[in-house]
Formats: C-alpha cells, sequence, structure tokens
C-alpha cells in the first residue's frame, strides 16, 4: 500500500446537505479501511452554513488546503453566487490538475463549467436546473439523462442523492467493484450502479 | 397554516453523517416550502465531530434546546459511549414526552431502548449491529427485516441510507404522500416506501 490520498470536499454558503454528506459517508467507510482520509475546505476554515441551513465545519481554508486525490464539488443554491468568484475557479483549475478524480454533485458541475473545466466533455447535472446548468457551459457536451457521466478525470453527477451513486462508482474505479460493494452493503443503500438510469429527466421533461 | 414546527437533530461525538443530513435534506426541503425549522443540539453547542472526521455544528446546548415536535436520534460508533450518559438519557425522555414524532437511524434506536422509550413497542435497527442494538432493550419487540418500524411517535429504522426512505414516510405521514413524493422527486432519490423492503436482513443473516 502507498501513502495515504486524501479526498477533499469544497464547502461554501448555500450548500446542499446531501451532496456533501452522501458521498462523504461513502468516503469515510472507504477510509475507515484504510488508505484515505477526509478533509474540507471553503473560502475561511470555520462554520460554513448549508442551504438547509446546519453547518459544518471547514477544516481548511482554499490556500491551505492539502494536495488532493479526489475533489467533491457539491451543488446547492450557494452555487448562484459561486460562479463569480474568480478565486474559487482558479483554486478548481489548480487542484483538478493535480487530482486523480473530480467529481460533482448536482450544480455543483456548474462551477467545475464555470472553470473551463468541462469544455469539450460529457457531464450531466441535476434535472430540475438543468438549463441553468448548462447555461454556465457553452462548450460542455451536456447529457440530459445519465445518474453521472465520466469523461477523463471528470464525474459529474445529476441531482442530490445520484452524489452517492456516482462516489460508489468512483470507489469501484479507484480501488475494486468488491470493496464498493462492500460500503454499499454496509450503507444498506440500494446502489443504482447503471449510470443510465435517470428517471428523473423524463419528470423534467428533459427527455 | 400554524406556527412554525420544529425539527431537532441530536448530534453527539462519532455520529453517522448520513444518519443525520440524509433526514435533515428531506426535512429542509420541507422547511423550505415552510412551516417547519431546522435546529441541531448536543450535550454543547458548538462542533461535533462525526464517525467519518467532518464536524457539523451543533446550534444548541441539550439545556436550552427549544421545544422540538420532531426528534431525529442517528446511530454512529458515538452511540457506543453515549448509552451510557445518564443526562442524555433523561433528555430523550422528556422530549420525547413533548414530542409529535421521534425517528432514529441505525444505532440510534440504542438510544432510544436504553431511555426505556421502546419498551413493549415493535422497533428496528441497523443490520450489522442488530445484536447489539436489541441488548440494549430487553422489554423490546425487535424487527429483524424491516426498512422502518413505526410504532406510536416512535419510528425507527435501519441502517445508514434507511433513515431517508424512513423521513419521506414520516413527511408523508405528518403533510401528506404528495409533499413526500415531491420531496423525492428534488431529491432525485429512489423512495423506497415499502417499510418491510430489507434485502440487508438477508445479507447480515437475521432472516
Amino acid at each position: 500500500m502507498g501513502s495515504t490520498k486524501t479526498v477533499g470536499a469544497l464547502l461554501f454558503e448555500g450548500f446542499e446537505l446531501l451532496d456533501v454528506f452522501g458521498p462523504l459517508e461513502a468516503w469515510g467507510m472507504l477510509a475507515a479501511a484504510g488508505g484515505w482520509r477526509i478533509v474540507t475546505t471553503a473560502g475561511s476554515a470555520g462554520p460554513v452554513a448549508s442551504a438547509q441551513g446546519p453547518a459544518a465545519v471547514a477544516e481548511h481554508a482554499l490556500s491551505d488546503c492539502p494536495k488532493l486525490d479526489a475533489i467533491l464539488v457539491p451543488g446547492g443554491m450557494g452555487t448562484r453566487r459561486e460562479i463569480h468568484d474568480e478565486a474559487l475557479l482558479e483554486w478548481l483549475r489548480r487542484r483538478s490538475a493535480e487530482a486523480e478524480v473530480v467529481t460533482s454533485v448536482c450544480t455543483g458541475a456548474a462551477l467545475l463549467a464555470r472553470a473551463g473545466l468541462l469544455d469539450g466533455r460529457r457531464a450531466t447535472t441535476n434535472k430540475a436546473a438543468f438549463g441553468w446548468v448548462a447555461g454556465q457551459g457553452a462548450a460542455v457536451h451536456w447529457t440530459k439523462q445519465a445518474r453521472w457521466v465520466e469523461d477523463g478525470p471528470f464525474v459529474t453527477s445529476s441531482g442530490v442523492s445520484a452524489g452517492i451513486d456516482m462516489t460508489l462508482a468512483v470507489i469501484a474505479k479507484l480501488e475494486s467493484l468488491e470493496v464498493a460493494e462492500r460500503i454499499a452493503v454496509r450503507m444498506e443503500y440500494d446502489w443504482h450502479r447503471d449510470a443510465s438510469w435517470d428517471p428523473f429527466a423524463k419528470v423534467h421533461g428533459l427527455v
């Protein structure tokens, strides 16, 4: 086994709770088995209020965040403001270049798109805000019906709970299918392993 | 419409991330529509580290927590310590008597059982730690195969992700099925509405 790898969750005011903590539950079970650790980061270290109200604590300011092997970019109403934060977009560009995998949940894809990281790539986002997110990246090949989309190091997922399915798929790729399946069972989670499963695209009239 | 109701999530060192934030995502979508608000509470106000590492902020100490209409008791490794905290158990007894609904996720049922609140009632818990939890309440009718179990004001759910299904069922009862379904769609969540759906009981040899 090599040295411990780090997955970092980005926080900002108005992040969506489950976008962060669904994936971190799965990453946490991987970390408990060794080889990975979790960090949280935001513009400043300290409490960061979610869109739902409850706050989580960012351990690191973006400027002193350790090197990340995997990055988790959540969505939430705060993305409407964060797409204009050039310092954050530049952080995403620099950190993505060093990372093995860069993941987004829900409207988190808008931040990756605004940073230009998805240009020429396939990506998806949540289905209720699809038009707004797609408008943040004209050169992105937006996929209307997908639970998640992998293109190179970027893995973008659909809305809220889709982040759990996507994270398990990422763990299956980074580690093994067996490890991901064991985590899904420990979470007592009915893992949707098929990246094309997406009934919500139809609900929102996208297909 | 009456006055705003309050759902309170209990936090303690070593709480399980998804046990808290899966349900709070659903409660948060309900709160956004009005009528409910979310608070977090712990032994002391301030940051509380989860079992996975990342910390959440408790807004209130247990002693100054406002009256709760709904209570969320999560599981996680911290329950092994908290079952011995008589002040917490007494808080659960007093606050449960005032609440409309008292919910637990995963090993959170061990705290309700230790407080004697489940005596003579049917209840369930997660399937990997079933024996340990059942040992915390000899007078509880423990159900080995169930996604969640409702008995009077107490709604106990199975492991980790089961809290999301249970919370949507609670919202369906408190508000309406239509409201719960709308929240599930906004979460892009494949809601398991059948409380008897539980493949994990078999995985762990309980049935």
